[in-house]
C-alpha cells in the first residue's frame, strides 16, 4: 500500500490508541443527570435546557470499535425516546481529538462474522445520528479524520476549533474507499465538485479550509467551541420542533433510505472486501510500520 | 405553537394587511399598454422592448390569497402566449414589501374545498412562473418571506434592495413546513447544505446574506433595483430565445414534473393538514396574538 | 439566428481556423517517448513520471472535427491500457487557445451519416476522458469555449492562465443547445444555480470569474500553468491508485451511464436537429457573416 502523506501523524496516534487503549472515563459535569454507559460513551443530560452532551471517551483518540459504536447507538436511541431531550451535542472527552475514525484493528485478522457485526454497529450509529429528531451539533475540539468526519457531517451544525486540527474523509490515502453513504453525506454537505476532489485526494482540511468549503459552519478558538455551540443551539431550539423535524427528515430521507434498503448487502461487501488477502496484507504492513515507528 | 422570533414584524404586517386590506391599485406607467386585471396584479407591457412588468398590488403586504394567485396565473398565461412579450419583471406596487407570502386567512376556518382551490391556484401560478418561456426577473424592493421568496426564487434572476429587507422560507418558524416543491426550488438555487440549514431554521436573510449564499444575484440601493434589472435584461435578451428556452426547460423539467405528477395529492395533503384541529387551533392562537398586539 | 455578442471574436477565430487550417505539428519535448498519431493529437509520455501530456494540435484554434476527436479517443484508449501511465495532462500546441470547441463545418451541409459519425466520435472521446482511470488535468493556456470547456471540465483538475482568455459553454449564443451530458458535467462542477445561469446566457468567463464559481481550480500566469499542473500532480499521484480510481468511477458513474444508455438516440437526435432546414439556414448565414468579416 502506498504511503499516505498528510494526516499520517493523526492516524499514527489513532493506531497507538488502538493498541494501547486506556480506560478512565469521568463524568465531568456532576451537577447534571448522567446516564453514560459503563464504557466509552459519556452522556450528560442537562434537564433544564433539554440538551444532552454525548462525549466519545476512548482515549487517546476515540477510535470507533464495535463497543464504542454499539454504545453510541444505544445512547442515541435512549435520547431519541427521551421526551425531555431536545438537542444533542456530540463531542469528545479526549483532548486534541474528536475521533480518529474506525478502529483499524476491527479490520485486521478479524473473522467475517465480527466484521459484519462491526459494520452493522457503524450503520446503526449513523442511521440514528443522521436521522435523529433532535437538533444535533458537533463540537469539534480536535482532529476529525475519516469516521470522525462522518459523525461530524451527520450533525445539523458543526463548530470547529481553530488551529492545527484537521478534518476530512482521508480513506483513499490508506488505500481504502469511503462507503457510498459517507459519500452521500459529504455530497449533501459540500456539493459534488468539492466532494469529488476531497475523496479522490483523501484530503484533510484545516479548520479554516473546512469553513471555506462548507465542511464546518463556524471556526472559533478551542475554548470558545462549547460556548459557541450553546449559543447557536438557542437559535435552533426556538423553532417549533414538529415542523423542524419534518423538514429535516424529508431532506435526509433519500440518503437514509439508500443505506436502509441495502444494509445487509453493504455489510457483506465490507466483510468480503476487508478479508481479501491483498487488503489484509496491506493492513498488516501498515500496522507493522506504525508499530515500528512507535518503538 | 412556539413563538417565532425573527421575521415576526414582517408577518405581523402581513397579517394586518390581510384583515384590513386596502384597495387602490394604479397603473403607474401610463405611457405603456396596460392590461392589468381589475384586482391585485398590475401588468404593464412595454411594447418597444417586449418587457412586461408584473406588479403584485394588494397593499399593504401583497399577501397571496386565492384571488391574487388566480390573477397572477392568468396574467402569466396571457404573457406566455403574447408573441410580442419576451421578458417579465416581477415586482411589487406596495412600498417596502415584495410579498409577505401566502395569506394565512386562506388557511384558517376555511372549508376543505376552498383550501384545495387555494392550493391549486398557488400550484398553477408557480408552474406558470417557474416553467415560463420568458426571461423572468424578480425586482425585490422589500421584504420577501415565505411565498414571496418562492416567487422570487422561481425567476431567472433576482435583484434585491440593500438595507433592512429580509428574504427566506421561514415556514418552520410558524410551525408549518414548506411543501416539497418549495424545497426543490431552493435546492436548485442555493444547494443542499444551505437549504437544509435555511429550512430547518426558517431563516430570513438580509440582502447581503442572501447574496453571499446565492439566494439573490445582485444587491443594490433601492432606487437602483429597477435600472439594474433593466440593464441585466439586455444581456438575457441578446440570447437567441429558442435555444435559451430549451436550455431553461430542460434544467427545470425534473422539478416541474415532480409537482405536475402529484398536483391533486399535494392539494389534498395541504387541505387535510390545515384542517387538523391542532393546526387550526395553532393558527387561531397565532391570529389572535397578532390582533392583540395590533390593538 | 440572432447575433451572439460576447465571445464572438473567439468563435470568429475558431471559424477562421476551420476554413484555413494550417498543418505543422511538432513534438516539442523530444527527450521523451512520443507516440502521437500522425494528425492532430500529440502525445508526449514521460516514462520517468508516468505522466502523458496530450496536446491538441490543429492550429490555429484546435477546433474539434471528426479526425481530431477520433485521434483523441484512440490516444486516450492507448494511455488507459498503458500500465506505465498514471496521469494525463490535456493541453494545446496552439498558442492562445485550448480548444475552440466543435468544428462548425462538421455541422454544415454534411450528410446525416457524417453527422452521426462525428457525434459518436465526440461521445467516445468524452466517455474515455470523463471515465478515465488516470489522474487527468487540464492545462488551459488559452480560450476554452464550448467543446473546449467540456474537455477541460471532464478532467480531474483545471489550471487556467490568467489574462484575457475565456472559458464557458456558450452554445446558446449561437442558437444551439448544449447536449444533456455537457450539462451534467457542468452540474457536477459548478452546481445547479451557476449552471442554469451559465447555460441560459451562454456565458464565457474570465479565468478569475471561472475560479470564483469553481469552473477552474487555479489561475496562474501563463508561464506558470504547466509547472502548477506538475506540482499539483504530485499530490494526486501520492494517492494509492486503486482506491482513487474506485472513488472517481463511483462518483462519475451516473453521468457516464446516462449517456452510455442512449448513445445512438443522442447521436440520431443531433443529426436530425442539425439537418433541419432552419438550423442549416442559420448556420449558413452565420458562416457567411464570418467570411464576410474576415475579408
Amino acid at each position: 500500500m502506498a504511503a499516505p502523506m498528510r494526516g499520517m501523524s493523526v492516524l499514527r496516534q489513532a493506531f497507538q490508541g488502538l493498541v494501547r487503549p486506556s480506560g478512565g472515563q469521568v463524568c465531568r459535569q456532576v451537577q447534571h443527570r448522567c446516564y453514560s454507559t459503563p464504557g466509552h460513551v459519556q452522556v450528560d443530560m442537562n434537564s433544564e435546557t433539554g440538551v444532552a452532551t454525548v462525549r466519545l471517551n476512548r482515549p487517546p483518540v476515540n477510535s470507533l470499535n464495535l463497543d464504542v459504536l454499539t454504545e453510541l447507538s444505544i445512547a442515541l436511541e435512549k435520547l431519541e425516546t427521551d421526551k425531555s431531550c431536545k438537542a444533542m451535542v456530540l463531542a469528545s472527552a479526549a483532548p486534541g481529538i474528536f475521533s480518529a475514525g474506525l478502529d483499524i484493528l476491527e479490520m485486521y485478522q478479524s473473522t467475517p462474522e465480527r466484521c459484519v457485526a462491526f459494520w452493522r454497529a457503524l450503520q446503526d450509529a449513523w442511521l440514528n445520528l443522521y436521522g435523529s429528531r433532535l437538533v444535533t451539533m458537533a463540537a469539534i475540539e480536535g482532529h476529525s479524520p475519516a469516521g470522525g468526519c462522518l459523525l461530524a457531517m451527520s450533525c445539523d451544525y458543526r463548530v470547529m476549533a481553530e488551529g492545527k486540527f484537521q478534518i476530512g474523509l482521508n480513506e483513499t490515502k490508506l488505500g481504502i474507499v469511503a462507503p457510498f453513504w459517507f459519500t452521500d453525506v459529504m455530497l449533501n454537505t459540500i456539493g459534488h465538485r468539492e466532494t469529488e476532489k476531497a475523496l479522490q485526494l483523501g484530503a484533510l482540511y484545516s479548520a479554516q479550509q473546512a469553513l471555506s468549503i462548507g465542511l464546518v459552519d463556524k471556526v472559533v478558538p478551542l475554548a470558545e467551541v462549547m460556548p459557541t455551540v450553546e449559543g447557536e443551539l438557542k437559535n435552533w431550539l426556538q423553532i417549533p420542533a414538529a415542523a423542524r423535524v419534518i423538514t429535516k427528515t424529508s431532506m435526509r430521507k433519500a440518503v437514509l433510505d439508500r443505506l436502509r434498503s441495502q444494509k445487509e448487502k453493504d455489510a457483506q461487501f465490507f466483510a468480503d472486501f476487508i478479508n481479501r488477502d491483498s487488503v489484509q496484507k496491506s493492513l498488516g504492513m501498515y500496522i507493522a510500520s506504525l508499530q515500528k515507528k512507535k518503538n
